[in-house]
């Protein structure tokens, strides 16, 4: 029973907190009292209404906590992850700012501090599938990621929503996306490569490439080939693509009148009301890994795990929260129990450890999120 | 030999004073000096360069002038309109302003003046095939006008391009449609109805409704069946609908940060650069306007007139300035030939005069322009 900081109340925080809580004493953390209220009110989770975005504040308020989870939005950046670690806490992250966290890995060390960063489902359980491959197989020779969490109801013209803010949505159509092809590193523009792919119960879906390999391409500079692709309904991507290319994603400051905007902040606000998943939406979580190699026995292999979940509507958790959440609570309950070396530590690298990825996927499959390998 | 203003040197308004400068003395006025210095260098044009906004300034510039042409951007409203007529100068109008101008038709009564408004293309002459057939025919039961001004390069994803502001053409898509359906009238969202229709020589193109019809609903009360439909490439309707429905043409201000803006304001500033036609360009006109009755004989007649006119290459005029251009310099010269009496005149009225609507036809015949009776 350990004593836990939650930043941040929005959907995927307060599926956090809310879990945490079963077993940890939990304090949630946001800038909005009414956030917090309608998000805990009835559970044992307790509040604070604090602007987070200031860090000496965040030293000061952190002080009394074993670990902090950062569920803050991702263009908060790193700065909170380093306020964290300055203020000598243990920490989850699951905010997935577009910052390489790796500089932050020596302060980490310095504080004797583990740190747990991109600890979600995508990235996340998805470095953790390939981490164990790489420690199981004698040699991985291609790993392929698709993910995505949609609505059920597709609602003209985006055929999207998210528990996450549009402006992180948008950045990751916007940021180049990297991956790996023949043992060459190639970029590409993000929302590339679209292909439709049929998934059982669910219909015709189209992938595209965004830079969502993040830190597996440094911790495997030895796999060849390498990418990770969103999942969206058919038609999201061109016209994600059209918005961004006519300069609505840009965050150079256009002067329009008297006024100072960067055009994204326009087109988040206006996106806003469209995209905010609620907890009445109905939605689901599809990944499939794909990772093909030579196993242990010496023989060809291609392992494919897949993940579908579904809104747990009677405990209000949306799919996107619960398979983020309870990812990230699983680290927390695994960097409780000790063990971990003091550092920067990304998924592939806890899992490389047989009992650590089991412990993980066991969190998991006790909440209903069963990561099938076939 | 008159002495006329032109106010505003944009692409219309530079082909509007350089072709009455054959005949005339013109000034030309506009705020930016650089396209006053672009459109007139080696030409008769004198040009001031002048904020035009500022409507007690105005009173002062036009009082050497016989005649003002209007060719600044319709979201100026009818404020320049009034401003003129006030100044005790007779005028001709292809502003386009989204108000209807009849409030101030007793003001140009009052000060014996002749306004002519809404003298383009579309509006304008189509107004007057109209107007030349309801006093020509016993019976007219439908008019249909579908009218576009398009690229020859296609370029994605907007596939437009206009040498009006943005903001105006946008105004066109946000603004409901009215038209008449056996005699009921009717209002739509801009952009409905669409419907593919071929065109010899141009391809496939995408009809769909906009509030043109403007004088012609008031003017024409006893015509069961009016409609005006707007040409694009297909599929521009479409994206243009996911803009407006998504809040992209909003004119509710909106805070962003500290700053507080028009939707509406941010997206013609983004589209500026992609849609702002140059003279390099090469672009055409395309105008059908079908009118269904009962001849003067006392048999039905479809009277189909058709209009496809090209950029103008050694001259530097765009179809576009041409088509919109020469109709209202035909005006023009109509109205310094005496004859009109004060007050506001909409181009259906003048051409139920069979000579005036022969002068508007054979002056830009002589400059290229023809419109085909079949």
């Amino acid at each position: 029973m350990a004593h836990i900081a939650v930043l941040g109340a929005g959907l995927v925080g307060r599926t956090i907190a809310r879990d945490l809580a079963d077993e940890h004493t939990v304090v949630a953390f946001d800038q909005n009292p009414e956030a917090l209220e309608s998000a805990f009110s009835g559970t044992e989770v307790s509040v604070a209404a604090q602007n987070l975005s200031n860090a000496s504040v965040l030293s000061d308020l952190l002080a009394p906590f074993d670990l902090v989870v950062d569920a803050l939005p991702g263009h908060l950046g790193l700065r909170t992850l380093r306020s964290i670690l300055e203020a000598g806490k243990n920490t989850v992250d699951i905010a997935f700012a577009p910052e390489d966290p790796s500089p932050l890995a020596s302060l980490a060390r310095e504080k004797g501090l583990v740190a747990i960063v991109d600890m979600g489902v995508a990235p996340g359980m998805s470095n953790a599938i390939l981490g164990h491959h790489v420690s199981t197989f004698s040699r991985v020779e291609r790993f392929e990621c698709i993910v995505g969490g949609l609505p059920r109801e597709r609602r003209w013209p985006f055929e999207y929503r998210a528990p996450f803010s549009p402006a992180d949505v948008l950045e990751e159509y916007t940021r180049p996306a990297r991956y790996r092809v023949h043992g060459e590193e190639v970029s590409v523009p993000a929302l590339s490569n679209r292909e439709k792919l049929d998934f059982p119960g669910i219909g015709t879906l189209e992938s595209f490439d965004t830079d969502g390999l993040r830190s597996l391409l440094k911790s495997y500079p030895e796999i060849p080939n390498m990418v990770e692709k969103t999942l969206r309904y058919p038609g999201h991507a061109a016209l994600m693509e059209i918005l961004r290319e006519s300069g609505f994603f840009s965050t150079e400051t256009v002067a329009v009148g008297d006024a100072k905007v960067r055009p994204l902040d326009v087109t988040s606000r206006l996106l806003f009301p469209h995209w905010q998943l609620t907890e009445a939406d109905d939605e689901f979580t599809v990944m499939r890994v794909l990772i093909e190699g030579t196993n242990s026995a010496g023989d060809r292999e291609t392992a494919q795990w897949d993940l579908l979940d579904h809104t747990d509507h009677q405990r209000s958790d949306s799919s996107m929260a619960r398979t983020t959440g309870f990812a990230c609570n699983a680290a927390v309950n695994l960097l409780l129990e000790g063990g971990l070396e003091p550092g920067l530590w990304f998924p592939e690298k806890i899992a490389e450890d047989r009992s650590r990825f089991d412990f993980l996927l066991g969190y998991q499959q006790r909440r209903g999120i069963n990561y099938r390998r076939s």
